[in-house]
């Protein structure tokens, strides 16, 4: 499967960079101008826009969104779910990245409203948002309770796919090993380094890769793979540029402005699972 | 008149660095970090500050004022107006940048708002917006009903000069050719590069050079087009030293930091139209 | 003494590499973003929530926070004074950042909230708002009221003692020359360059960098001297490597990822006054 996949996956990217399909991202503040050049490397065209005012108009004509939780507030949450209700109305794919779930009170509740109302296409996040997504899509079924940096490769990609299934969704789990599921197939993936997480906004600027995607193919678990292994190949590379975490955050954007199938194809460590 | 007019923005470039004038930014969350970046570069000092309790004495220690409004909200509009009239009483300039008019009925809105209640100095916005302003401030006049990509040089510099009239002020169009107009004169300027497309924020950083020369300088057709001109030669040389969008990027501020008025002379292309 | 301190600030620095304190910030987003990286880049874990009704939470889990009022906002404001009540009540140190003080009543009237709901640990301004606060602190005592940048060295370290001891805290009046006292003993720091006055948000990441020191040391004069000694020797190394204000800024993130105890004895300029 994994060169069908990249085969896949190269061919989302340049249908990205020739559509250039607009990417709606109701996201937090910290990273919001890393998503936005990310967006842009990729070949995605970026809007920024939480009013709920204007969240259907925006929808309207975008071709994928992005909800990220990272700072929250009523306003944001507002926008949201009206953008993810015009989304979802228009069939259009919805990335979703719970920040911090788990961390406080309202993040918790605020998971909760965006699933109980919203049907995600993609979710993306470390192993302990997505084991709190778990528990609140079933709280009964218990997900493995062990630490979460404990968990083997069999775990964390059956979560992968236990989510997955629970909200009809694509599951994105990143971090050292990242595990993707669609419900069905499970894909492990060895790219990147230890330099990502030393970079505030890796995972957020993950979310805008996938969401570039996924405006230009119709498939879920192609646009999430394709942008979680263009994150982990551009950290590789930047790491033979940089002096230190500043350039490196800079290379980053760097390789995924130049990246194209032939990369992918040499530098992908992907198995299915 | 090139030739004076180079001499004109060199001489508001070195007066900008000399009296450091302060530059209040009520702007979106994106690119703010850009623009502070940018305003530091070309000697001005930036501010941001959109709570309308304190707009007025923000404006007041201000030199120039940048209203942008590629995140919306209601507090930062109110701020805006608040702000604008604050600048408009004490003859102090104003850059609005209209961003994203015509993508929402609430961005269209706010421009109709700002328009209606504040006097513009330098209005900044690329081909789409600027003929969306035309089409608010004189909807009966009709604007050129062809695709914004499809004007001619004629038409583009015919646009600049008709809004200009229309709102006594002076309109910078940005594209790949810039056309710069204060209703009588129009410019177009040639420097630039594709690249700076691929970067997000580099039309709200020109609204920061615009708004730093236009604190030390009473001509806004000078500060219009040295803004524009920086931004254009910057990407050019920026270009040099780039190895993609993350670095080309910092480039961007290196070479606005480094801008002289022999790099302006030797690498401007302008002409009148 | 600096002998001592100096080897008080490697541990220190050491310490946070090994813990990964986390930082609570609520600071502005022009900043946000360098915050972020730059607490990563000392060893920290930062986490951005200006939600009031997340405060109490996030300080749960967090060993230091941030208030920084560079951009108000009336929720802000609410969620600083939640956050560092919550933070009083579990003894964790709070860096207060008075961004602005003097420019407008908004301002003015929120060091004053700010200052009589919380216990600050460290203050951290610039001379001219380090003399604000020195007067909300205790209007009728007086302080020079000569222009900040003609005080002589004795002053702005009698300065600094004074709000230290008015305050009962540790303060750090940055600039060319920065003087940190926490009431008692004072240190002058001659360590920096011109350059960082050209970059926005040094002042902001120096926050982040006394913060996360001070969520793995006690001792807050060591976490502020540290904080402020680390970003001045990163200047230095950064301007080695920068083409302008553009690179510069990437260099000293860079410089702050390096940093380590023989660097910081090698070139800290530190003396008590």
């Amino acid at each position: 499967m994994p060169s069908t996949t990249l085969a896949s996956i190269t061919k989302a990217l340049y249908a990205t960079r020739q559509q250039t399909p607009l990417v709606h991202h109701i996201t937090n503040y910290v990273t919001v101008n890393d998503c936005a050049n990310a967006t842009l490397a990729m070949g995605g065209s970026p809007i920024m826009a939480d009013d709920v005012r204007e969240a259907e108009d925006i929808v309207r004509i975008s071709a994928a969104l992005v909800l990220n939780m990272g700072t929250l507030n009523e306003d944001a949450v507002s926008a949201m779910l009206a953008a993810g209700a015009a989304a979802n109305a228009a069939g259009k794919p919805v990335i979703f990245d719970p920040v911090g779930a788990g961390a406080s009170a309202l993040r918790n509740q605020t998971v909760q409203r965006i699933l109980e109302n919203l049907h995600i296409t993609v979710l993306r996040g470390n192993i302990s948002e997505v084991r709190f997504v778990a528990g609140c899509a079933a709280a009964t079924k218990g997900v493995d309770a062990a630490d979460a940096d404990g968990m083997t490769d069999t775990q964390a990609a059956a979560l992968a796919r236990q989510v997955a299934q629970q909200l009809h969704c694509t599951v994105a789990i990143t971090g050292a090993v990242d595990y993707i599921s669609d419900g069905q197939r499970c894909f492990a993936l060895h790219s990147g380094t230890p330099a990502l997480a030393k970079v505030s906004g890796t995972g957020c600027m993950c979310n805008s890769l996938i969401a570039s995607l996924a405006g230009a193919t119709s498939d879920a678990l192609v646009a999430a793979i394709g942008g979680v292994l263009c994150m982990g190949i551009a950290g590789e590379l930047a790491q033979d540029h940089s002096r230190g975490s500043g350039s490196f955050r800079v290379g980053l954007i760097d390789e995924l402005s130049r990246m194209d199938g032939a990369t992918l194809t040499e530098r992908a460590k992907l198995h299915e699972i």
